[in-house]
């Protein structure tokens, strides 16, 4: 037997039914159409984890988006009328913010291969571009200059340490993303004597850290350096984009973050700011701690079957709508996500069961051996924390399968 | 300094451009309208790679193509014409065979997870259904009955030993594939009396085999479990799948396949069957061994980069489309693809470089320090073996992306 993730908070039972913003599974997909796999997502929880994150945090920090987690439509609006910004890593994501009705005069992209009619894209709509390179700031300032534009320009920082037990360092070292935190001051002074409209740095150390301290630890260190670079390049920071980092539990023995205490800190360092930073605007861009949590992927069992003596319930979803969960994206061991039986949620647990996708392959794993009540074909299976990096981080084409259902209740 | 993959047979270069079926990427490019990245499939390659199979293989023996390495509409038509039949894992997959022109008589469908929905139009349609339990067999029959059409049944067999070396092991104890080697015979029987059309048996113990003698004892086990299997069922066997298993080289090192080896050993199986098999009609069902080495990634340089002290090459390309060749699809520790710049493709290598998609994450990368020749924005990168599990396997809709073209020379 093997261990299975902890179900976040906000989940309960209806007539023994797992329940959603308190409507049963089975009445969600019923409402759906009937069809399965299909992706839910609570606008309470939501709701309850940006109130959760402006109760915490100090007041004058923006709340941004990251909209990477989850591109959803629906969602997006939802978000709209939450944070304060939102970021994007694409022209593609820009034409979904766009047509989700999103003030792109709110919104950064962030990304280490934007082409020429990404940067054209995003200057035009006033979008503020976090400048990954020299060689795209002269790209970015050509265009603006050739449209008759100034570009909002930030620039990435490349910093010198990373986020202590990151799931994705993103900081410390050789990196694709930002400017090496000493070729920062000069590239400052370039974009602004150009003629830009400066806005600042984004400095992203790392991501998915359950550590309240480490990421403490790093923001402290990201305002420390974000005061060098600015004294150093004397052109003032309106912005300054703390990154994200915040982490949510996935797998066995992972405990929450202790948001309160990474608030707490926060707070301290913003009270205390030097006398360079006095002006700025700080941010931070969460993505997965968003939106991780609030979604629900619901796949229905399409066959029971022993093999020497293992059960396997065969499920109509897979690794093509939950490459993550599957083990394979970005982990070097499987481990169990939080994963249940729905349609027996508060059933006692009897047996030991492996929970697989219907993709012909041995990677197609959505539970290893996890201890299930009794399930049968019909009955429902919940995967949780299938909010962020779920949907539109999975191959849906594969094995000719196609994309899964996606509501927002 | 990291060592890239072999980069397969048949590419050559044309004023110092990597050349595909004689034609310059930088060209290939151009009359695709443009733009990057995008898949190029070579119908030479294709051709000769079928070539050298009949040519190994034992005249008798079927070749299927399995067509989720590849489902390309254009390389469907082609391969429509060079092999006898073709494999298929979903309903989505037998429409693309479908608008493909494909003959339904010559599909067989495996997987583990096929829906009512799906069972019922490939009975329609005459395909061949590879039972993966008792369970599926008894929704065919009762689908075949309510429509009036006798359903064309194989087995596939869960059987009792595994492809020593493969990639991904598909036998050999308890899985979520097939029906356990013990309990096949009465399910024969049944089927047999239900009044389906009886097919014979799929057994397939893995895939991507370098080692020639490990793909021979594992056609011999498969031969014997057959005839043991159909000895045992007493229903005759029309046909047998002895599944597909043969590997390309990816990474450092590999060797290719001893086809030549293969096949001798498999003229010497197939000219003294046991009684029960000499009705047998054998084939091999390959996807990745058939198209994997004939299709090249070509993606664009976008942004050349230092930090601190390394290159990094930023493609318009990425992890998006190229899932396995960013280490992210089944792999424990990242190695190198066969990786070239492209539009120098003659020239000396001269420097250590990165080759990282634009995706704003860490897990981006098609290249860990390779020496390559120095490389500039405007080059074009290959990724080869990109013909298999490229395109259709890869989180396409990531950061907003989209899909990469394709076409077929």
């Amino acid at each position: 037997m093997k261990p299975l993730g902890p179900i976040p908070a906000g989940f309960c039972a209806r007539d023994g039914v797992l329940a959603i913003d308190g409507v049963k599974v089975t009445d969600i997909i019923a409402q759906s159409g009937g069809q399965t796999p299909l992706f839910v997502y609570s606008s309470a929880l939501l709701r309850q984890r940006v109130a959760a994150l402006r109760e915490a945090f100090p007041a004058q920090l923006g709340l941004h988006y990251a909209m990477k987690a989850n591109p959803f439509g629906p969602l997006l609006r939802l978000m709209a009328g939450l944070v304060d910004g939102f970021d994007i890593a694409s022209g593609g994501e820009l034409g979904m913010a766009l047509r989700a009705g999103l003030d792109p005069s709110l919104i950064s992209f962030a990304g280490p291969g934007k082409r020429d009619m990404e940067l054209q894209a995003a200057i035009m709509q006033g979008v503020t571009l976090n400048l990954e390179s020299e060689g795209e700031a002269a790209r970015a300032l050509a265009i603006g200059e050739r449209l008759g534009k100034a570009p909002r320009l930030a620039i990435r920082v490349n910093p010198d340490f990373d986020l202590k037990g990151s799931g994705m360092k993103m900081g410390g070292g050789a990196k694709p993303f930002g400017v090496d935190a000493e070729r920062v001051p000069a590239l400052a002074r370039q974009v602004v004597e150009a003629g830009a409209e400066w806005r600042g740095f984004h400095i992203y150390a790392g991501s998915q850290a359950l550590d309240a301290e480490a990421v403490v630890d790093t923001q402290a260190q990201t305002i420390a350096l974000a005061a060098r670079l600015a004294d150093e390049a004397g052109v003032g920071l309106p912005h300054c984009n703390l990154g994200g980092g915040l982490g949510i539990p996935y797998f066995p023995g992972d405990k929450p973050l202790d948001l309160a205490r990474v608030g707490e800190a926060l707070a301290q360092q913003l009270a205390h700011l030097p006398d360079v930073l006095q002006e700025t605007h700080f941010c931070m861009e969460l993505g997965r701690y968003l939106v991780g949590e609030a979604g629900v992927y619901l796949t229905r069992i399409v066959d029971r079957k022993l093999s020497h003596g293992e059960v396997f319930l065969v499920t109509d979803g897979g690794m093509h709508h939950q490459l993550a969960a599957s083990g394979n994206f970005g982990t070097v061991v499987r481990r169990n996500y939080p994963v249940a039986i729905a349609s027996h949620f508060e059933a006692e647990a009897t047996e030991e069961a492996s929970v697989v996708g219907c993709l012909c392959t041995p990677l197609d794993k959505l539970a290893d051996k996890g201890y299930f009540p009794r399930a049968d074909v019909g009955d429902v299976v919940a995967v949780f924390c299938a909010g962020a990096y779920g949907a539109s981080a999975s191959p849906s084409a594969f094995l000719g399968q196609g994309a899964a259902q996606e509501v927002l209740l």
